[in-house]
């Protein structure tokens, strides 16, 4: 059930789903530290040994043969492989638009400048274990940086008990193309991934979801490689109109609140009897729920509902709380779609509904949350690249306007700057 | 003088480099944590003590009028201001060829999908105070911003003792079209800039150098604001052939010396003649130097050479330090510039001397440092954009792909996700 909150305190509503982003605790900080140091210094012996420690196994080769990764990926249902390979196909069509070029501009004088974009050498994605497992996340990883030209893309995951991989996970890995795969998880693999270790050589960037400690760990080795954002919970928000179906609505509201407790599903709609009848479908879908516990936890502190006077009021108040996923279940969604100025994903009309986009559609569902759509954006190719830019001058333009050059050296009180085009102008 | 290293040495180089990161020690942490929840709560109440307190003046309104910026830019050197509107002019012209477009993707039975592109809503500038003033970065931060089409420039700046702004600052923020400009600076400045004051609306992103202190503030706001990288200290490598001149090598390895203490100045060439000639011209050159005593300190510890067998060598080690600055000195550098894989910018033949790039070539000079160019890029258009991604499924799109997303949800228990999608194929 969703509790009504008036849209005068849509203000209020931002900071109070802003206020869920958790801590990270100094206690866990220095935990994590710890392992990072010792990873960097003891490498293997320090990664097989927390690995026994935390995945209660021990494993003194954990990098994963191909033979391995191909037994586990036999396990896996065919239904599943063809869903996942038609996703694949998918996810890259939409990528592949993404590809960016350098461009190269010629001035008067010999002069030319420009911009080359240049992909990222290694880069490895972090894989959750335990009881969960999301092969579409290593397809939502994987595939954007091998678009981008990503010559080694590695997979590191905790073991299960058995020291075995999840055949969802293998077969995900082998059709998005990972180039290596280690069984090692937590802080301990993200030490290896940024220091490397004699099993494991270093990446340059670390991405991926993992738990609280992954994330430390990730903030502590930002700066010696590159990190993706660190998500905080997922987030919904349905603006709907009159005409929505509220059975759609509620079971799209419902799919962000089997995620986690701390999750949030709100709803503005211009439609009172739309709210009372999705509200009606809230209790009947969630009582068949397996996930009931959570969603009700969920719902009691973080499903909220506004009732506007427009549909473009509904989206004023979404660009304020700039959402990660953003249905607009209306006749016309794109007579809205440019007045939605801070959103990771819309999903656009009755029939889009958000779990569409988290597996199929082909846009990443790795996505800013916690308002961060303000000013970022989902993974994508963009993640994988980076630019470095190129300059030339010739003596002829060094002498046509290095005079001009000196002059801003020398009011900045840079001396050795304005010398080196004084030596040059000899 | 540059002490000559080993190639067989060039990673340990590299670690020593990465070595001057300043960690910021706990204590500093702690200070600025206690100023950025002050002003939270407070507000201007708080920004006007601390200004009092930091700058040793108290202004009751810190927001600067437009009459104030034309009388303090009044008084700028007009070759200086003819200077900085030629390089104003170069930077557009580089940077107008960054603007990015979104893309639609058609696809069979009703389906699209695709990704806007939109500029952030606002954005703060930091301008350093004190006794520097650096009016090109002014420019380098704004402009970018302005070419993205953010509508809200702001600058913030700690007022001298006398509460003015430095004229060339003034001039250097009419110029770049900033739109609004606050006397307040340090970790004080960085908490008006995310969280608001009655006085400075809060911004989206905050960018520009500062000391310590407005970079543990800066690191701290992140997630509520984005933020450009923390800057480490400058480093230019020149990769030389036994055709470059020493004089010309000399002044660009000391144009980056002059910095900073920490700055490091390195040269690789295949001549161990230009090595001796370029020592000599080192020491000719520094004498006369108004900053030699910090080019002296720079060059001891970090003024570095290596003799290579081969250009192609130069260029490797070069890749594996990721120099901020690199200049290819050499006689054809277009020949070698497709295997720069990791530098923030490249100076390219024996003319285009960094100081070009740092003032007016057009190509920005916020760079990544400590060899962060292996993942990251310049400050550029793309620093004030983000992307958000859209998708629509008609009906018979959901009735003809549903059952694969059903399969991928419920392989991941996520029975919620399965039943958004079987509510609509009822």
């Amino acid at each position: 059930m969703l509790s009504e909150i008036k849209k005068e305190n849509s203000e209020e509503l931002k900071a109070y789903l802003e206020s869920r982003n958790e801590e990270i605790s100094s206690d866990i900080i220095v935990t994590v530290s710890k392992i990072l140091e010792d990873v960097r210094k003891r490498k293997d012996e320090a990664v097989i040994a927390y690995t026994e420690k935390f995945d209660g196994i021990r494993l003194e080769n954990y990098c994963v043969s191909e033979a391995e990764i191909d037994e586990a990926a036999s396990h896996c249902d065919p239904f599943f492989m063809e869903s996942m390979q038609k996703a694949k196909k998918n996810i890259e069509f939409f990528h592949n638009a993404q590809k960016q070029n350098g461009y190269l501009l010629q001035k008067e004088k010999g002069i030319y400048l420009g911009q080359r974009v240049l992909p990222l050498d290694s880069v490895g994605i972090y894989v959750p274990g335990g009881r969960a497992q999301y092969p579409s996340s290593v397809l939502m990883n994987a595939i954007p940086a091998k678009v981008a030209g990503v010559k080694r893309i590695v997979m590191i995951t905790p073991p299960s008990k058995e020291g075995s991989l999840h055949p969802n996970i293998a077969y995900a890995a082998k059709l998005a193309g990972i180039d290596e795969i280690y069984k090692v998880g937590g802080a301990q693999g993200i030490g290896a991934l940024a220091y490397g270790t004699q099993t494991l050589p270093p990446v340059d960037k670390i991405v991926g979801p993992g738990n609280i400690f992954v994330a430390a760990a990730k903030k502590l080795v930002f700066g010696k490689v590159d990190i993706d954002m660190i998500a905080g919970p997922s987030e919904i928000l349905v603006v709907a109109d009159e005409n929505a179906n509220p059975a759609y609505v509620a079971s799209d509201l419902l799919s962000q609140a089997e995620h986690d407790p701390m999750a949030s599903a709100i709803l503005l709609t211009t439609s009172v009897s739309l709210l009372d009848a999705v509200n009606e479908e809230l209790r009947k879908q969630t009582d068949v729920l397996p996930k009931k516990a959570i969603v009700e936890e969920s719902m009691k502190h973080y499903g909220k509902a506004i009732v506007c006077d427009s549909i473009e009021e509904c989206v004023n108040i979404a660009n304020q709380i700039a959402p990660e996923h953003l249905e607009l279940m209306v006749e016309d969604p794109m007579a809205y779609l440019g007045l939605v100025r801070h959103a990771g994903s819309v999903f656009m009309g009755y029939y889009t509904c958000e779990s569409i986009g988290d597996y199929f559609g082909g846009t990443n569902h790795v996505l800013p949350t916690s308002g961060t759509a303000r000013f970022s954006s989902a993974l994508s190719v963009d993640s994988f690249i980076k630019k470095s830019s190129f300059l030339h001058y010739t003596k002829e333009a060094v002498d046509a306007y290095g005079s001009y050059i000196v002059e801003m050296g020398e009011q900045e009180d840079l001396q050795a700057h304005a010398n080196a085009v004084k030596v040059r102008l000899k």
